[in-house]
């Protein structure tokens, strides 16, 4: 397998990208690695990473997306960028995904217009994979779209589903799709047809219904499906609590003489729980729905978070997600339209 | 100022209700209970707490709210209850605020029904007090209503303004409308009208603009705005993270000779960091935008928590907010419309 790089991506790129291919290459045998950057900035590392340089062709490409170019204005002048010409491998079929560090707006604009998207995909959705107690959930949509109506909130869970298996080997995911509890007021009207369509969509699904936002992290379901507003601010917001924790922790051991010393002496236990709220440990969100697989790193990353991004990259395409998603959405086109007049009903 | 309280609400009442009772009767002067509840489950507890007692006029109610009551269930039959008659005794004028921890969904339907709407506002909001790494932060609404359309959000705002003066001492709150930040797709119609309303209104507000859910905890705001439904997964999300990172940290601590031995002599500066982390001491959400205050404990809080919830009441009841509120409302409602024109062109 090979996976298409764009080298040029992300805050600290390339230095962060090329340490982080570094490491992956190093773990992992049996891919092989597209470069695509500047020949000038990428060249000598690789010259100095002999193992690494076997596996890797490098492919020139003078201009770079910026972080600060939105959407519309990176389209206009994409072609030729790394960014571009790391996708478009994947369309060639010289690869098998492609993954960045960067400009998320530009990367799934581009995205959508070179690989474009799976017959009966009406918007792709953004993933997330969330640490939970009981080890890890994936949410989507986190971004990608602003509003999801119950088609594509069951287009989703398709994708979520098969996704799960893909990277986390649950065998059957379960899924749920994100509410409120507030009583008789459950949730919107799309979330309630959503709910239906995929009870009964004829998807052999573990569909458990209705989770809210504590159950994510409480590993309730495999899949957690909502639309890209909720899912991002969700997102955003345990990112934000978990920072808040941490800067309470180092207080509380940092706060006195005897506290320092149990800090010292725990401190074992203290790099484990450190690596554990780590968020590189489950960098990468995929952009599913394409014709074609593509990852993205956060763009303020180290190299082992990108080193995590490029392992999704390859478990992804190591597994049968693209042709389960095919063959679901397949399902669901050629099924009786029952199911939507008894929600319409 | 008399407080009056729903001493049968909550799932361990009368018992955590009257602890809490008696751990903020000892810690604040000049503030007299109503107390409506079942007298042969209440009344021994007062015989053996005279500083209590004193200041305590037991008000018998047979009825009860049950957890388990859908609103339409509850206000079918709430007439009596001690919920019921707790928000009854804010209309009389009897008490400042009412304070309960029963049946949420209840609650808010008895206490419009009762209390009824201020003038100018369409829908009343739940508020949540938000640790943040600068203080505290109101975030409003967290569920009393699905949506909210642009004017409901800017008399959230006006609410939360008046409520973070009250309860936080802050004097010019900051206020942010929650977003999300993916480039052009910067949020919903409503948020975007919000926005104007809000810059646009008159008031002589501190609005800084859009802040996305990272941005809750991490003190930007100290009042954030956002439609029911969203407040609530990010509430949700954010218990559901702590509650995550608190097993880590367990585990963490316990995970082996050293780190239980750092642990135990770092024990004052973790004792503290779970003091911080206790959901009781910001216990309390208030259901704002009626002809009275009703502050709605957590159902599952301790003696400590039902205290904070009292805390509040007591605070809320010597502010200025509902006059503050009523004076900016009608403000709005005075102003013309140039404001609605400028948005809908």
């Amino acid at each position: 397998m090979t996976l298409s790089i764009d080298a040029m991506g992300g805050d600290s790129a390339p230095d962060v990208v090329l340490e982080g291919l570094k490491l992956f290459c190093a773990r992992r045998s049996g891919v092989d690695f597209l470069l695509h950057g500047r020949e000038d900035e990428l060249a000598p590392f690789l010259s100095r990473e002999p193992a690494l340089a076997k596996r890797t062709t490098l492919r020139h490409a003078d201009a770079v997306v910026k972080s600060s170019d939105k959407p519309s204005q990176a389209l206009r002048r994409a072609r030729g960028t790394s960014m571009w010409n790391a996708i478009e491998s994947v369309k060639a079929g010289e690869a098998t995904a492609a993954v960045s560090a960067g400009n998320t707006g530009a990367l799934m604009a581009i995205s959508m217009l070179v690989l474009r998207k799976m017959d009966g995909v009406h918007r792709p959705a953004m993933t997330a994979i969330w640490p939970t107690v009981t080890g890890r959930a994936i949410v989507l949509d986190v971004g990608a779209n602003l509003e999801a109506d119950a088609q594509q909130l069951l287009t989703f869970a398709i994708m979520g589903e098969a996704y799960s298996r893909a990277v986390t080997g649950s065998e059957k995911p379960k899924i749920g799709l994100l509410n409120i509890g507030t009583e008789e007021m459950k949730g919107h009207d799309e979330i309630r047809q959503a709910a239906d369509l995929i009870r009964n969509s004829g998807l052999d699904f573990d569909y458990i219904g209705y989770v809210e936002g504590n159950d994510i992290a409480g590993g309730v379901a495999d899949v957690v499906v909502t639309d890209g507003f909720t899912g991002n601010v969700a997102l955003k917001t345990a990112e934000g609590t978990a920072r808040l924790l941490g800067s309470y922790l180092r207080e509380a051991l940092t706060s006195g003489t005897m506290a320092k010393a149990g800090a010292l002496i725990a401190s074992n236990g203290l790099k484990s729980l450190k690596a554990r709220m780590d968020p590189s440990r489950v960098n990468g969100g995929v952009l599913l729905g394409l014709n074609g697989l593509v990852v993205k790193s956060h763009g303020g990353t180290d190299a082992e978070g990108f080193a995590t991004a490029l392992a999704l990259a390859a478990d992804l395409g190591e597994s049968h997600y693209q042709e389960e998603v095919a063959a679901n959405l397949a399902r669901i086109a050629k099924a009786p339209k029952d199911t939507e007049s008894e929600t319409a009903a």
